[in-house]
């Protein structure tokens, strides 16, 4: 009788003592709304003990690679077993697979198959794609309500994955190791020059984000002080072409003018020292937009240090 | 001795398998400010281990309806016991009452008594209402602030009701089974023609969300493709008269063109294909605006299917 | 080997029911990013069971002296043990100091020493202050990240601190008793005259703060309904002079009149009665705002009771 209850006690507290999967929202919805609030519910439904959190619900309506970005901004930065909901999904309704995308990194990813999960199934690696069967996987009473996904299969299904109610093999047939992908500038050296995309900007200062990363840009071997010529096109067309010294702190430029430095994903990053690069220069963000960054020739009187 | 430890365990162990009751917030204080973190604040004081959640806190300054509207948008998603604070407080520092509203559903409601709770408590039903006994449950200190009472009296009431350290029979003298209600146009049929309200705008993507559910448009026997004629009125003025076909996706009608279909809450609602139906025609929400349905003569040539 | 088990239970126990320190954070990073939600998956990495909340994201940009406030107004709603973390840092990449401060209410502030800690240090006094030691505690893998000290040291050790898993003293080297402090006018009386600052704006309705508390606001004897002079300056310019009552609710005066108050806060605020005083007089806040009140002659005709 004790070794029971011992054992009772045991198994409460190993439950306890579990590490909680974390669940993050993201979609188009703003928060305005209660869209949002229906999906936590939902969530909160399942087990009141998942740690919920918002990545963003500001995303730009119906603006896929938006979401992409995010994703990929943000998951390896999460524990490995953090469940995303991604709800950015113009085509609801129409013809598009709902999936659950596991990563090599361990991290799960829950929502429609259109191109959301392009970037972190190259950055983490694909272990694993399911088809979400909502015969089995959906909200209780919602099989009539066909337009919110989100809160009625997709929110329901990551907090049963988050808190471990069900399993990734069990949520659907397992489909080909493949997501949609967008179609985007890949970052590669091309005779001297980087080329590559500007998949984000720094919307809240007007910085602009290039796919460049640290280990590409080495190849350049760049020290701080030197002036690397840019150029930025739209479509193949020029938008802006100048250039810029590689720095190490705004501050190292006077005001209003450019620098190039390394973001806090190490990316190659183009700014305005307390200014807005993209107004100044009308640049935008997404699949159609490329950048080439080569060095000047010699570093210019004047540099920064 | 044992026996006592044993006892202990299981207490302890009951204590915090027990499911946690959600608390949810809602005000219009916006998210710049340190009014909806004060109020967090709180509420964790009263026990770190309640799952806290915001609603919205960008309701329309003053405008009770909306948040009505919210509540019943969100609340049926949440499980029962969940807590609602509610701050859409115009008359704060008035005659008021400061109420928790307990539904048939098992949901708390607390706030002012200013017509907030409408929609819900004709919704889920009214179990219970109780006065908040303010001299008894406020924050400690806070006797001398009189001006917010979503921090001082609100937040702590929902937290300690979510972390069950007060019961509701405990919170105050019982009222009434009646809250406070705004007057609408209740949905209805009157000679074949749906009559009902426009509770809210999806804002988001401009659909006009009416008050009509599945049940009472199901009197009207719709088949996707059926053209309804539709009305919609402020104040008994005519703003909008036209046809749209029912469709069960919005790809189903040309670019802009009007599309009548259930929303997520199965609720009748117009819409313009990639357009915003309430922008382009000058529609609003609110208590004021009616709208009316009926099924135009034979479905029109060029229908969706 | 019992007594052991139970020693397990009982310690294991003690772990799951100690009160866990809630997180907050605050930035002037926005949400339409995904740099939150980094920061936030951070600190989940560290453990999934710590509360973390968001105090505001939407502090205006570079704005110390917001920030600042932003904490004045919230940190004392928290319970002690609370651990802030604020990141609005126009000097990242310069030379300003990492710092924890342990204020004597038992709260923790992180972040960098620019002046954010001004007024939380003034109002809960000052236990002790750290310098982060970054090379022993930062985010593994972010050493070459250079320019989000927000998610690699701030959420990090903030992270560890509310999850008890380094303790204040072991964070780094401790520092002299003493935050940066921005320069304002400190709220005095002067021969009858009460002369302070304007901290914030009650941005969502438009009323004017003061740092005029309630004990200052005695000093010159006030009842309800009496009339008070009001002059507002800029950098010593006059902006705004008149007369407003005193009253204990807005509707004590007429539609768009003046009108003054205690705030949630006990702090003398002006408004306009269904109005916007700061927006119609041209008023704004922070360090280069003072105000000056004192009783006008006699109660005049018509004052509210």
């Amino acid at each position: 009788m004790n070794r029971i209850k011992s054992l009772v006690f045991f198994i409460g507290l190993a439950a306890l003592v579990h590490a909680q999967r974390a669940l993050v929202f993201q979609s188009d919805f703003g928060l305005k709304d209660g869209a949002v609030s229906a999906m936590h519910g939902v969530a909160v439904g399942v087990s009141p003990r998942i740690p919920v959190f918002n990545l963003s619900h500001e995303n730009t309506p119906f603006d896929i690679w938006e979401a992409a970005y995010r994703l990929k901004q943000t998951a390896a930065y999460w524990p490995a077993g953090t469940v995303f909901v991604s709800v950015v999904d113009p085509g609801v309704g129409t013809v598009r697979k709902s999936i659950v995308l596991q990563t090599k990194s361990g991290h799960f990813f829950v929502g429609p198959d259109n191109g959301t999960f392009t970037l972190v199934a190259e950055d983490l690696g694909i272990a694993g794609v399911r088809e979400i069967d909502e015969t089995r996987h959906r909200l209780k009473g919602s099989q009539r309500s066909y337009t919110f996904h989100g809160r009625d299969v997709y929110a329901f299904v990551g907090a049963r994955l988050a808190a471990e109610a069900v399993s990734f093999d069990d949520v659907g047939p397992a489909l080909p190791a493949k997501v949609v992908a967008l179609p985007y500038e890949r970052a590669r050296v091309e005779g001297g020059v980087l080329v590559g995309n500007i998949p984000a900007l720094d919307y809240q200062y007007g910085n602009v984000w290039t796919n460049l990363d640290e280990a590409l840009f080495a190849r350049l071997a760049p020290k701080f002080g030197d002036r690397f010529r840019v150029v930025i096109a739209r479509e193949g067309k020029t938008v802006f072409q100048g250039e810029a010294p590689y720095v190490s702190s705004f501050g190292e430029v006077g005001k209003g003018a450019p620098l190039l430095y390394l973001n806090s994903l190490l990316n190659v990053s183009l700014a305005l020292n307390v200014g807005d690069f993209a107004k100044t220069h009308g640049i935008g963000r997404g699949a159609a937009w490329s950048v080439r960054v080569e060095k000047a020739g010699a570093p210019a009187a004047g540099a920064a240090k």
